[in-house]
């Protein structure tokens, strides 16, 4: 009889092969399937189009990158030595986002639980995940979690799933710059993972593969500074994030009850605990859906806002520094003055770049007859990849284009002549 | 001054092009905006996980692909003449799917609209869309509905939007390929539009552009045949319209009162007319937040269904000749007496397979000297490819596996030796 | 220590994978480098200017699919089941092109020795290479030669290397699309690989991957009757081959003596043997040289045939039925009126188009229960493949371009209207 | 009647158009024609096999780059205002590279003739190069060489041609990179050539396009330290030298009579002005046949070089500081123990690795108000990237493996421990 081998076509990887039927399961569990509810890279796709694919197809190409990296590490390296520690890796690098909710950092600004930590109830208590996973060996969920939450126990894992050079980056890069159409975030992922080797129970990056390892941190950054944090796309974050912020103080205050269920459980917040089965129900449909019920409110604010969101109208970014104290109090006077309530409608954010981080942390290079070397001692490129930091403003295009003396200061502190 | 423009990054066409303000409008219009949150190809996803692009993309690669169409007919045979017939082009080419629902097909099982009805009535009706639309003068929506419904008045747009070479399939073809991680789908697009030629009111291929011709069609033929028809595909499409029908009879037994407002327009059916409003208003998280609320249904059968299709445990499809009656018989018997109802869980479906239509229709080849002459004559390839069919029959997993005499007889009638 | 593993990036594979010490050996005999200095596609690159690639690259590639197929019916068949037929697979995939000589087909119509015939004697009598080659086994050479001459010993082998579905077609396909820019001949060379299967000595596809394998038939139609029969590319062949005659000729009445020596011994023909260690000297430098050579010929006609190749002043080809004796007897009076030997510069070339051919050879599908089946009975796209062929005319530009009554009747005969 | 056009197939730009008749004359020109017998990349094909392309399709790829950034600086700049400049840039990127020798840099060593120097005299003295040219308007050639050298009298052009971001480079990254296989040069052209602004006699980049212009140069920086100055590929270029050298000294020594005409006049030195007829003969096609009489040479130096390249047994390369006297003395005496002459086979090269360049010359940026502003002030990324150097050495392999106390040395010296 043929083993048993599903092959997956995948825009990225070509195929994604799962070899193990124990793999398969996790694949076809809920939990995992939720993802494909969930766009990987949030309100991005309102800035470039394409980028509508979900953390579900990340979530394969995670395991799928894992899968290949464990096919280098065995062959050169001998490890892992055992099925039980291969299959703790893949899958692992297949749930390692399990918890996501939708538009994923801005839904926490709301309910101020990190994904991490639904990651970690999710694979311990959902019945049919943790049931899955525990026919690898008691005790397997709580492994798993161990690895995400690196407590240590499996440092190569901890690695090669979290750290400047894991399978999450990998892919995703990969995937990213596929879907938005940019050619930044291309690397060699054949080269690199053949670049990989294991000293101890050290990640390291042969010598040969410094400059493949160099292309990654490089789309890496460029990611970064073109896509992810494009202004158009903070601003449409902040904008979801005003709608939550709105609908949560309405809520407080009596006066929303037209939403979804999953979505009061929420706004209970942390201490009334939301369970993983009321948290897995939570899904972009459910989220979109409530901006549509709220499209309808008798707050006119909510009901602005949530149509500017599904009719992307979104907030126009000014690239600049942070408005002092005294520039703040004219934009709030001027939005109030157009009709604008300025707690929701004048908002800024400071977005951090990243870039590589070379001190306490770093990608370890391979010497001979010696110890390994970070590797911004080799390379010139990387040094200059520093994380950094810009300020955006976030406005309604009404308050800028608005005529009369209100729309003149605005634009005079912008700093934009008239058209 | 710099001219307008407006450039997207595109997975297909690396970059789209918009030169004209009030196509960008058109673009930000809601009723378009509506469509990012409607797949391109349905249910597909559940097969292929990289098929999670919108119609909001196809539109706009549709769009682009006529831009380029133009591009070509204008310097080679210098039409069209005006601007306005260049805006008539570009903006039916964009709107051509606005009616899209949902599930698009299977949504209008239950509501029995074709969705090309609703792109009429979007069209006219909606305002915002309509007045953008007159912006660029008098009856204009109503000249894009006339080249959507075909009427004759502009017979080379008529080609160009919807014929067997048309900017639609053009458009989507690539774009599902790439997407879904197939090779099939890949034609030379460059050299297609390159190779069409106008004579009198007749798009017609050069001679030159045979091969690339046959291409573009055996792309269409590997698609249908490996992609938008595949069983399992297909058996997810069978799900959704489960779902819907059920929801529908519990709703008109008054059984059913825990569902979206939009769908509850929609079960009342075309006679109490659903309204542009309210027909724009359902997109693809409403249906599927509906789905999550049936998962809670007290309808055994509504709950169930609901779940498999969130968590991904379809129907099996079986390729095999349509069963005869005793056969149809004996499949509902043991559903029964497994405890599925047989009208929601034993169902089959004949899918039509697209190929090459040459009798009455078809694609003309230029000849020099005499008249056009139909593309099969040329080609020995596309010949073959004339529209097929292929029966399925879709079961729950369950009926086949399970143990036991009933199991048996679904086991022998299907020809499955035991395992 | 790590095992041996040298790397090669490939524009088509991406990667080739040399494992064995002594497949790189053969790698880097002189005999395999020399492939280094005949192209690929012989005079393609006269009509698709990226055909530079040359036959080093290729065979490099037919070894990489060769090992990517042993590694399927490996894992899937057991097959093969040692070492030795390993190495035989291996050496012959890379070795089956190492007889040809520069522009190939040509130059065996002036030696009248077929390439396969030179593969042969250059693997058994060439010292460097038949002495690797025996490291591998005594009697191996010989082993090779079997396998290219399909002497039944090794069945399995003979299909992968020469049958219609063999590493050889998969790998120039793929790369000469590539190279030439085309996107013809492209097919999923994975799926491809993954769906090939062994019954007893018979390489069977599956039944799920027959539509991969009629997108690689279809891949090769396109390929022959767009790039390898390209008019212009046969018409380049033709003058080729007309100067080699020419040469030849002269050569043979004692009026030519400048030209390098290896070809002296080749105009000398088969009778006076040519040694494998003379003719491995020839490659395609020799040739270009000599073609230099001869533009300074004191025969008017090789040097004025030399330098229209030289400097791409090619014959024009006429696709059109095979001219009459009286027709012919026309054109060769009208070239002999402008000052055209009729001999070398009127000719004509009738090309087979390859396609499938399914009598008595055939690729063949997997059958649950039953014998396994020839494709066109499950395909009607390679039905209509069957070969086909072609006539073209070959003249110089002067002669179709001329004024005058001779000019006139050439064109009257060519259906062309004055310009 | 539609108006002229040539659409050649390009693996890099797809589709290479050439709209004017006259543009299609230059590219028959014999001139041009030649640069399909030269290799642009050198002697890199023995280290990346695909590496075969050559300087013919480079040079109708920075025809096309300029064609299409013309249209973008006509679009948004109006400029070129004529049809005269338009022209000129045309044909001046078509034959920037039309006076390299084959194995261009090494061959420069031997007959010290800058290959600008010949591109100079090509375009004046070739009768049919300047004869075509000139029907663009009386004394074209000469501006044409204007351009070249830069004489000040088309600034624009002269940095599209020749700049940090010129059409030569644009094209060359792209094509080699996707000829070898790897993916360093990818850079997004389109956008690059989209980014492009003129502001007086200044190209400048926009602001929007600044990680456009650092992804290329990255993608320069990685070409060059990991293909351009790959050390194999040096390694093989000092071994053409030695070939030339060694027969230019046997040639003046009245030693060497056996070679090709071209070379003799090569030989005799730009004193005896080898006349730019003589020169255009000497193609790559030459060279290796000189190479092959050369094997059968009574000087064994000679001989033994000239197979080794052929049947490529390269030198090897050893990446190190550069020998003390001591070292050269200890290498030079072993080579001569083991029957190796030291000035031809032991050698050393220091390779300079280009970056950015910021001092004095820089790429500059748009800014609104201001005045441009050179590149490295606003990308970290480049700042890092300054040109470097790294030597090595390259010996025989004989040398290295040599059994024996003269071994010792040479490895003790190398570091190399036994193996």
């Amino acid at each position: 009889m043929s083993p048993f081998e599903k092959v997956l076509k995948d825009p990225v990887h070509d195929e994604i092969l799962v070899e193990d039927p124990w793999v398969w399961k996790l694949v076809n569990s809920a939990a995992v399937q939720r993802l494909r509810r969930i766009r990987q890279l949030g309100t991005s796709y309102l800035t470039f189009h394409g980028a509508e694919h979900s953390r579900f197809t990340h979530s394969l190409g995670a395991y799928e990158t894992m899968r290949r990296v464990l096919r280098q590490l065995q062959r050169e390296c001998g490890w892992p030595k055992d099925h039980h520690t291969r299959r703790l890796a893949l899958s692992t690098a297949l749930l390692h986002d399990v918890g996501h909710g939708p538009f994923s950092h801005t839904f926490e600004a709301i309910y101020p639980v990190h994904h991490e930590q639904w990651t970690k109830r999710i694979v311990l208590e959902d019945d049919e995940l943790s049931s899955i996973l525990t026919e690898a060996g008691p005790g397997f969920p709580d492994l798993v979690v161990g690895v995400l939450q690196k407590d240590g126990r499996h440092p190569v894992l901890q690695q090669l799933i979290t750290s400047q050079l894991d399978v999450d980056r990998m892919d995703y890069l990969l995937r990213d710059a596929l879907n938005t159409g940019v050619s930044y975030g291309r690397f060699e992922l054949a080269r690199l993972i053949r670049s990989l080797s294991l000293s101890g129970d050290q990640i390291l990056v042969k010598k040969s593969g410094i400059h493949t390892v160099e292309q990654y941190i490089l789309a890496r950054y460029f990611m970064y500074t073109q896509v992810y944090f494009h202004p158009v796309t903070v601003g449409s974050d902040v904008l979801v994030w005003q709608i939550l912020r709105r609908a949560q103080e309405l809520w407080g205050a009596g006066q929303l009850s037209d939403m979804p269920l999953e979505i009061f459980a929420m706004f209970e917040g942390p201490d009334k605990a939301l369970s993983v089965h009321d948290y897995l129900a939570i899904d972009e449909s459910t989220l979109l859906y409530a901006f549509r019920m709220w499209t309808r409110s008798s707050d006119e604010v909510l009901a602005d806002l949530s149509q500017r969101f599904l009719h992307r109208r979104l907030f126009i970014p000014f690239v600049r520094p942070e408005p002092s104290p005294e520039e703040w109090a004219i934009l709030r006077t001027a939005a109030r003055g157009m009709g604008f309530h300025p707690d929701y409608y004048v908002s800024g954010r400071k977005s951090e770049m990243a870039g590589y981080v070379y001190r306490n942390s770093g990608i370890y290079v391979e010497e001979t007859g010696s110890q390994p070397v970070e590797l911004s001692r080799h390379s010139r490129v990387v040094r200059g990849l520093e994380p950094d930091s810009e300020f955006r403003l976030f406005l309604p295009k009404e308050m800028v284009e608005k005529n009369g003396p209100l729309g003149d200061r605005v634009r005079a502190l912008l700093g934009i002549s008239e058209s």
